[in-house]
């Protein structure tokens, strides 16, 4: 017979166990004050202090004071969220109104007994148990409606650790509506962003930054067939899914967070846009400039105080040092320059290897998101078009 | 005063608790006998079942008969293992003989709650609790002592759920020895792999698929100077250790897995070797032909068995389709071939891009790995090859 002295230590274990295999537990892993350099294997700092002594980052420690809003935490969200909390940003902002499920066990980042959970606290657990260092906001709604949308820019607004705007803002939505508010949002914000996107077909992928004014806005060359306002849930109410791959969406992920710190911690290059063709590893590159005619009236007056200031480089902000480029060039590439289609795409701005699809949009009518009708196509059918933007 | 009763339903309620923070209770996520395709949000699977009928995957649920050995279970081969089980491999079998510390918390995977466990273990046991319905086999040994070589050949060629060869072998290993033993076997075995590699400042990394007797093995081509065998573990004793970022050990395995899967499930074009430079975003491809001189008499063995047959396509086992290769091509981007220096490096098919750094050996000494000594380097000093192949 048991006596209730067994009982009473058989719960203190139990209690003991769950705390560790929750990963909250206060002793698994305490709070860090300071970042350190030290190589000891308790420190989960030291291989990413390790880049400013490998002469990569000047001042690694700044990501502590950064903060970062992810709208999306799905697939490509969450993962994004556990790089930047394993790399120790100081604060992360998540949004999403969705649940975790089963059905999205064939991606990273989740695990089958979150499922029923909401998307934002399942991540904030985990993450919290990650990182402790890191301070957490989850919000659970869509930022689509009238009054989630102005909730969502207050909070980017004002979300950073010392109470002024985010340092960026990562989109990784899966739909057109939720692209079009984070647009419209840090426009008006003039709040810099990283777009992000995974095909249906789930075999290439993107990532886009955005600076109000500077580079094209998701509104300035807006996809030019959008399937009428489908998004994953009412494709699933008829039996159909897109494909996923954990692997496209890790990529574009891993993408996205390394344009992240470059941009925030000044190192290397930021890629205006990187795209990733998964069945041939094809990579491309471009920089776009924004549409004088943008539907955007915030995106036309961030153009016009952009072209008030004193020229400069697009990516001033980003250090551009003495040492070679391809100083870790293992294989002596040299880039060659190739002539852009300069004369049809005067508002583009074409890197190696890329040639335009189609023509942005010169007149002002707002674009009939269902169709393809208000664009100039040059060289594609429209059954073409079709097929591309099905796969956006 | 708590009662026996009492006691009793709380000790339940831990053990409930318990199992499903674990995850590897039964009632959280049951075995499941047949891929399915249907919409549910109960399906694992629905996302990956339908590359099939988005006309990418022929025979998507094949991937359950098939096993895959991953050899290194760190920053890069947690990922690779976890992306795999993700999919519904059918097997893996996971090599490792190290410990998960806090130090390994800046990258993917690993959790704190497991610091102290082996590697294979914590990971067979995340692993399980993802997708139960993937066979795991954990082996925590050092492959490269003479007894652990052995057990290792042996594992790997009767390894497969069938009691052959397991159908490719991924290195994840962050060391010479341990690539140049793996290359070993799989030369001998007859066995196709994978190499993969991040560089020890963070900023870049690489896959390479090895044919033996087709494509360059490991021993083909060597890294010209190998830092006298240092590896993570002696660098930090001195103090010192190899930065590591999340994001590029989570591409290298996004690459390495896809890759894996275009190969196992017979989709797209594999590549031979793809390279990923951060600081750019720029990402090199290749095709190394194997070196008539190798060292390893394995390999120069596979090249005459290889010569032997009727001439084929090296990738004659990947599908090529008649839908056009850019299918899902946005930017209507048409690929340039560019001149090899073939005059220079006969033994070397560069793709795209890309230029060759060194010329390959082509005496059969026993290659110094100290030093460059033996390596007719062209047009960069010895310096700057060193500072290259540090990295590597």
């Amino acid at each position: 017979m048991a006596n209730v002295e067994e009982l009473k230590k058989k719960i203190s274990e139990l209690e003991a166990k769950l705390a560790a295999a929750q990963g909250n537990s206060g002793p698994v892993r305490q709070k860090i004050d300071v970042m350190s350099s030290e190589v000891v294997d308790s420190n989960p700092y030291s291989r990413l202090m390790a880049l400013k002594r490998m002469g990569i980052v000047d001042n690694y420690e700044k990501i502590r004071e950064l903060s970062v809003a992810i709208v999306g935490v799905g697939g490509v969200g969450s993962v994004t969220a556990e790089m930047l909390t394993r790399c120790g940003i100081g604060k992360l902002i998540l949004f999403d109104y969705d649940k975790v499920e089963l059905a999205n066990m064939n991606r990273l980042f989740f695990q089958p007994h979150q499922a029923g959970l909401s998307k934002v606290d399942a991540a904030a657990g985990t993450l919290q148990s990650i990182n402790p260092d890191v301070a957490i906001d989850a919000y659970n709604y869509n930022i689509t409606t009238v009054d989630n949308f102005q909730k969502f820019c207050d909070t980017i607004s004002t979300g950073s650790l010392t109470g002024g705007p985010v340092d960026l803002v990562l989109s990784c939505v899966d739909n057109f509506e939720a692209r079009m508010a984070i647009n419209t949002a840090c426009n008006e914000l003039n709040q810099r962003w990283f777009e992000s996107g995974v095909s249906e077909n789930a075999v290439s992928g993107h990532i886009q930054f955005i600076i109000p004014g500077e580079t094209a806005c998701f509104a300035c060359a807006p996809p030019l067939v959008v399937a009428s306002k489908i998004d994953e849930k009412t494709l699933k109410k008829e039996g159909v899914c897109a494909a996923s791959l954990p692997t496209t969406m890790g990529i574009v992920a891993g993408f996205l967070v390394q344009n992240t710190l470059k941009y925030l911690l000044n190192f290397g290059n930021v890629s205006h846009y990187l795209g990733y063709s998964a069945l041939t590893d094809f990579f491309p590159t471009m920089s776009l400039k924004p549409n004088p005619q943008c539907d955007d009236s915030y995106c036309r007056r961030r153009q016009t105080e952009f072209k008030a200031k004193p020229v400069v480089e697009l990516a001033t902000e980003v250090k551009e040092d003495d040492t070679p480029i391809h100083a870790d060039n293992e294989w002596g590439i040299s880039l060659v320059d190739e002539n852009s289609p300069e004369e049809e795409t005067s508002n583009l701005k074409l890197a190696e290897g890329v040639e335009v699809a189609y023509s942005i949009p010169v007149d002002n009518n707002t674009p009939e998101t269902s169709s393809g009708g208000a664009v100039a196509a040059s060289e594609l059918s429209l059954e073409e078009l079709m097929q591309q933007m099905k796969s956006m």
